[in-house]
């Protein structure tokens, strides 16, 4: 199977790594207007550079495309891919303007390809034994969830400025993953943050540290938590609590070793950055993608799923501006 | 050192145990409206039954009064114990409505005797051993503070009418925890919840899963989760992001023994009820009020802690109900 | 009912707490050779010093005797209180010598009094609780037993001198907990140690790191892995492997606090001390004592068991100086 | 980087995968009598088939060659490559016999040839953080050792009879590792075992039960216990106490997912089967085998580790059989 990548950046060379490892996908082409990205990446894995995305995108034989390129350019690449009728995965978010998102979802419906969101956390072997576990009634009916997703360090400040915020940019796969557990869309959203963690972020208009309380119809509630500091890692645990008892996702641990001296009992930290932390995610992604492309079908993970996360970040961003609940209706 | 029992029922048979087994005090009379009660409870530890509060209050060589009546008649007995100016212990709370505190509170200052409030978890080992060790810097300024803490089942609705509904009656614990552990008080909160354990709950009018956010001058972000309902047991634990790491306080367990079989590693599940798992927090507030009596020195929890508690309470009834963030100078 | 104690020492003060604490039993005398240490204890509690052991347990009203003396008088003690007929308890070992051992417990026979050895970690509820599941048929039939028992920091040199060496000092209590789990009398042995600690203990003739393999006449394997330094404190800890699964008893942890740094994941060491790790297991075995004198029965652990502990111990002796295996009938 | 496989079996197949996935090898031919499993395996990898090994090894190009075939063959096999002077690895035992595998060694030697043995676990990443810890002094002066190595369920009958024992066959693992981590030569050993999973095991003059301790010269106790039964899974930890602390290395978890209901809290598992729990471990051997190639250097584990790991092996059927312990000068 023949894939294009639209971007050759840090989460480009993870999927081209995935493609490659991949026993039936081939990397065809890669595109990136850092033509010396783009060379190395193609050079790695035995691909050719092609210059623009049309170009790659409505070359001979090509079945999929991967767009791994900045936010800006995300509509553009998927409408692209529709208009060649090509299957298309694409990071997340889709835009961050619902109303561009919308658009774009109308073509790719007309289109009729399929498109698939990189929500790669759904993938991840940890939360998808929770959520299959949930779905058995391990715990009977769902009544809280508690999402914890902390990044070790801040991004660069000039990522935070284009990053659309804290909700848009981090706590967009939380809202992912709470629609992937609760089995109810979240009706009613109330948000609040602090700048605690550096002062340039704040000077930015957003926020570092933050929570998000969720309910859904049904009245079961929900709550992420986000922090852009966690000097002891990559924090990313889940906590559902059912009338039947409670399941935990934790963090795992890069070695079972464990040290007892005069002082204290110590353990591994959890993975320190999110390409080690979700490399197993990243693989059965891309999997489910080329399942996706190969069989014909829909994604697990889908273009309305991008959008519905994206709603409630921007539902998050009212509510922390003006501090107060926000309806899924406003 | 002798001490006069007000109330004795479930909680006022906890403190006469641990006064029995304190070298430092004895328990000399008991009073409770319900006689045979008080008979048996005196009987059991050599003490005298007698008939009314102010009888006992006033009797010749009493040093401290423990009052573990109902709720409703927690003021009265206060206002008894400071007329007497004896040194008095009540559990919490002092009332349901601030300004009958507040009235209260001004006669207890006016005597001069020291009031100590029964928020017992303070004492608890592990919560203590997390606060002094937040206190000392060990994971730097705080920034996040959750709080879980659920039953494992509802109380019988008899209770539940009286109660003053969840944040007045669970959650005043989690608050006054929060305030031991934040370092500053929050100024403002909002509070959801839903009725999701029993319907019964939501017909008296309270709810029984419920979220409370709130934040501090400071910009420190808290969150507590309480249920009715927890079928694994009396689950409180307490989790603290700081700059410089995170502080975790889990469930203790009963032993350490662990299966493996066949289907899964098995350990022991939380202790199921509160007088269990908080065993030794009781026994080390009473020994705190005992040593409060005997310097003459002011308790590590008073009176204003007990206000201070109750008016979040009462700020999270209001946020709830009135489905918006409620500022604390409200 | 009043209970005499032959031995103020450390263990003595142990046992007379746990008597003060008990509502059915009082410390009526106390006997020592260093009579200050027997004073100060008595007043401690409300007891008479009395000067000699036989005045003390020939006294009116005793019901049961403690002997918590040096090892080379428990012979005597034991058959005082045979004498005067008073149920005795008594700590580990009995005597260093098998024939003292026997002639005292024939002797105890013919008396028809109760004699309880102090083996305190029967009564551990992490030990227990692991014994009552095997009994259970939790991992199905017992294969191998694995005893992990480590002191922080040897004891003084002159402790070391007189006790016995490590089988019958320290390995003494995990031979009879192998007995305790086994269900059935291991016939072979093998033993053997060195001298990594404490060059003086090699001087003294003694070992204080030791490994014992035994198996019983179904061939089930048991080993006992012992140290006299574990500087992260006292580890003792069970594994029994079934055809039906695994058992695991671990060290408890004195609080449940967790620190996650920038460097580790950390938390508490086992408790250091042998007072601290077995507290409840002493009270619980002081509750056995007067169960056993108010009964009138005979104890979970009695002479025989001493008896075979400690005849185990005399094995292993042999073949770690000899080398080679021993079998229970030489 | 050209490599040969000879033996098409489970094993062959491992490292067949792990020679695909890699980026500086190919799999170029192989070889098995089971000519249809040969095709097989070829057919996945793009390799070719070849009838004999003596073609294969003296094939053009080829630069390493892998002997997977019955343990009866090893010997003919390395010799072969020597002969033709190319780096070979072998899985483990070299040889049953002793004699043999000398005989074996000294051919190698004077080709100069590379011969890295299997020995999988020292590739381990939890065992090879525990020995890279261990080696940088974080418990002092190593003391005592512990290696728990339990299969899930018993081999084939056919298996076991042409095994050589469980000592050569299973514990020679657990011998390698102990020499592994020891840091001198075990000099002296008692094994002992029973069998008490499958009575076949015990007709066929063999034993699925076992126990080995072992000493060095500066007097380190190490003990390795194995069983062919844990039903929970493929048990595999390791325990090393030092002057300065103890170190462990545990089992791994599938998944962190955690269960808390009405009767425990449940987790996960050991892996069941080698080839999953080891599956890092045999990347990152075939990795070192191939920089063995590549740098024309020595390989971590080689012939003499494989002839000390048997010899100890031999010691341990010696031990056990005549039921005394064995000095290795013997």
């Amino acid at each position: 199977m023949n894939l294009v990548l639209l971007g050759a950046g840090r989460i480009g060379r993870v999927h081209a790594a995935s493609i490659a490892r991949h026993p039936r996908a081939r990397l065809q082409a890669v595109v990136d207007v850092d033509r010396p990205a783009a060379e190395s990446l193609a050079a790695e894995y035995g691909a050719k550079v092609v210059d623009s995305a049309e170009a790659a995108v409505s070359g001979p034989g090509v079945e999929g495309v991967l767009v791994c390129t900045s936010t800006d350019t995300h509509v553009e690449m998927i409408e692209l891919a529709a208009r060649y009728e090509k299957p298309v995965f694409c990071e997340k978010p889709i835009d961050l303007d619902l109303k561009k998102v919308d658009a774009c979802l109308q073509k790719v419906e007309k289109s009729g390809i399929a498109l698939m969101i990189g929500f790669n956390r759904r993938f991840d072997p940890h939360f998808r034994a929770l959520e299959q576990r949930l779905a058995a009634g391990e715990i009977g009916s769902l009544e809280m969830l508690r999402i914890t997703s902390r990044d070790p360090e801040p991004p660069p400040m000039e990522y935070v400025k284009v990053s659309g915020g804290i909700f848009k940019d981090m706590t967009i796969h939380d809202f992912d993953m709470a629609r992937f557990l609760l089995g109810e869309e979240p009706v009613e959203l109330f948000a609040t943050g602090s700048c605690l963690v550096d002062g340039e972020i704040g000077k930015a208009g957003d926020i570092d540290t933050s929570l998000v309380v969720m309910r859904t119809a049904g009245g079961k509630l929900c709550y992420i938590e986000n922090s852009r500091r966690a000097i002891y890692g990559y924090d990313q645990r889940i906590e559902a609590l059912g009338s039947g008892g409670m399941l935990q996702a934790g963090n795992p641990s890069p070695t079972t070793v464990t040290r007892l001296s005069e002082e204290a009992v110590t353990s591994d930290k959890p993975p320190y950055f999110f390409l080690e932390r979700y490399a197993e995610a990243y693989r059965a992604e891309l999997d489910e993608f080329i399942q996706v492309v190969a069989e014909g079908r829909a994604p697990a993970v889908d273009g309305r799923d991008g959008r519905a996360a994206l709603a409630l970040a921007e539902a998050a961003t009212i509510s922390n501006r003006e501090a107060r609940p926000v309806k899924m209706e406003d």
